[in-house]
């Protein structure tokens, strides 16, 4: 088998690795496809080289298909089609106790934490994995876990059907919002400033704002009779999305904060009190979000296929996040590890 | 009949005012005593002079007894004692459409941008009242209005009994919303720098923290077991607070903004994205508030006559005003505009 790992400095060098051995309530998947993650990106750029563990597979965005399972472990078995939910909870901190394991105090990330998927079979824990019904193929089942992000975004805001969502933000994350926005029967616009995701917004059939060109609270303002968005998404991580998204908030707004500020921006906590507004922290998903996200996929409310840019073979792993940097408005890049279809 | 009238630059003057005939679905109300709002401090200091229009008779925190009724007001009678719910609404905006009249886009605040309550008869809309059960008497009245703010911010945090809330600041908006929040069954720590603020919070059995001798993040991590707290009231409008208020938020923790920032301060929405933290902000009160907030006070749940500071006469309402700037310390000083107990 084969395992392509991280060994810092924008490298990776690809292995002859080892199968491990399902243990109890284990389950060794041959892995299909592996998505590059904007998290996996960081990594290669060396900025979470104190998190990961040097040579380290990473990957965390996968399908693939059960080759063996360990002791105890009865709702699986050999080729079922399976993605992963890569989070593993301690089970004892008060976030697991008030049913938040997703949040737990001392989550591991696998594939950032542990090992990950970028290699031929990847063993883990049974508790992860949600099934793949036979209408969605492994290559869009990559496309699983960045999915459920999105879904625990909507889910996060409230967003309704009939509702109106401004995405700040089309990077893969902002337009997988955006469709899962409008897979539930919200109507959304995408504010972004780069003309190639503004163009595959519109291919998506989201109307778009670039909020360099246009006043973008007038924009809303407009779109919406004077109301306001009643949702809104940020997801650049700059200060001025900050400001824009209480501005463009209706009264009684709700406001997801998906972006990750590592600096603290001023926020207009004045717009919080006069219009009522309310901000929701997301952060990864909870295991409804997944069934929703192959639920979305497997009826047709989503072509997950659009947002599949290229797929590499585990070799050329290096080239892949070479070009992702060369290319920064294409969607997901994915790194096929080579299990069938 | 008399009528206090701000006047500009700290000054007030009493005169003899001119009672208004009630029209169709007014009620015009003999004043029984009206409170001293933070805002009408903010009045009195010239900092709302563009919204105010001078000589303007202010105030809004009132009770009263009705004297008079105008055509078509069927559910209030001369004798009723009453109080004001001091807001006047559009009702052809997005926000009243919505069923949020409170934060009507075109809000009108009775007392600040209409006359309000220093007089000895006040003539509001019928829609704006709410009945005074027997066993509340009017001096009590008086606070109704402030208490339903603490209900609405309560109501708002969606603090449930057994939870742990703590409150940014003691004045009396912040020990009002400690009152409602224990009231209801919550365990409540206020958080307050004033040593006769933190002896008035210890003295109604709330938990207390002064955050310039205690490092309250440790505090507030003792004091729930790790957790952190489910909700927290920023009722300070202080940069150290708002650095605080997500410092301190359990996973999941929601925070309610009360307080009235003008400058911008820097938000970490890392730790709204990390531990999913929701803010909401809270503003004035809706009706079913103010029926709370007479509830608490008659149901006892409330000893709202700790409240009560100090009493004065209509005709001593510079002296009033001038006090509280000496004792900023305190909680609610009352006007006594005049209608018999
Ligand atoms: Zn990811
Ligand atoms: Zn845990
Ligand atoms: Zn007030
Ligand atoms: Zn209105």
């Amino acid at each position: 088998m084969q395992a392509a790992r991280y060994t810092g400095n924008k490298t990776f060098d690809v292995v002859e690795g080892s199968k491990v051995a399902p243990k109890a309530g284990e389950v060794c998947i041959k892995v299909g496809f592996a998505g590059i993650c904007g998290t996996d990106m960081h990594i290669y750029h060396g900025v979470m080289d104190k998190r990961v563990s040097i040579p380290q597979t990473i990957g965390h965005e996968m399908s693939g298909i059960v080759a063996e399972v360990g002791d105890g472990v009865t709702d699986y078995s050999p080729g079922d089609r399976v993605v992963v939910r890569p989070l593993d909870h301690c089970g004892e901190c008060p976030a697991c106790d008030a049913g938040h394991s997703h949040v737990c105090h001392n989550l591991k990330f696998m594939g950032i934490d542990t090992t990950g998927a970028f290699q031929s079979f990847w063993t883990v824990k049974s508790r992860t994995l949600h099934k793949l019904p036979e209408n969605v193929s492994l290559k869009q089942g990559a496309l699983v876990e960045p999915l459920s992000v999105a879904c625990h975004d909507v889910s996060r805001a409230g967003l309704k059907a009939g509702e109106k969502a401004v995405v700040l933000g089309g990077g893969p994350i902002g337009q997988l919002i955006a469709a899962v926005a409008k897979g539930i029967g919200a109507e959304v616009m995408v504010s972004e400033v780069n003309a190639d995701r503004l163009a595959f917004s519109e291919k998506l059939g989201f109307e778009t704002v670039d909020p360099t060109k246009q006043d973008i609270g007038e924009v809303v303002k407009e779109w919406t009779n004077g109301k306001g968005a009643d949702v809104v998404f940020e997801v650049t991580g700059v200060q001025p999305a900050v400001d824009t998204m209480t501005e463009i908030a209706a009264v009684r707004g709700r406001i997801c904060m998906v972006a990750i500020h590592s600096e603290k921006p001023q926020v207009n906590l004045f717009h919080f009190f006069w219009k009522e507004l309310e901000l929701v922290g997301a952060r990864v998903y909870e295991a409804k979000d997944f069934d929703q996200a192959i639920d979305l996929i497997s009826s047709g409310k989503i072509t997950i296929d659009n947002f599949i840019s290229s797929v590499s073979p585990l070799d050329k792993i290096g080239d892949a996040f070479a070009g992702i940097d060369l290319n920064p408005a294409g969607m997901k890049t994915l790194i096929d590890c080579g299990a069938e279809q």
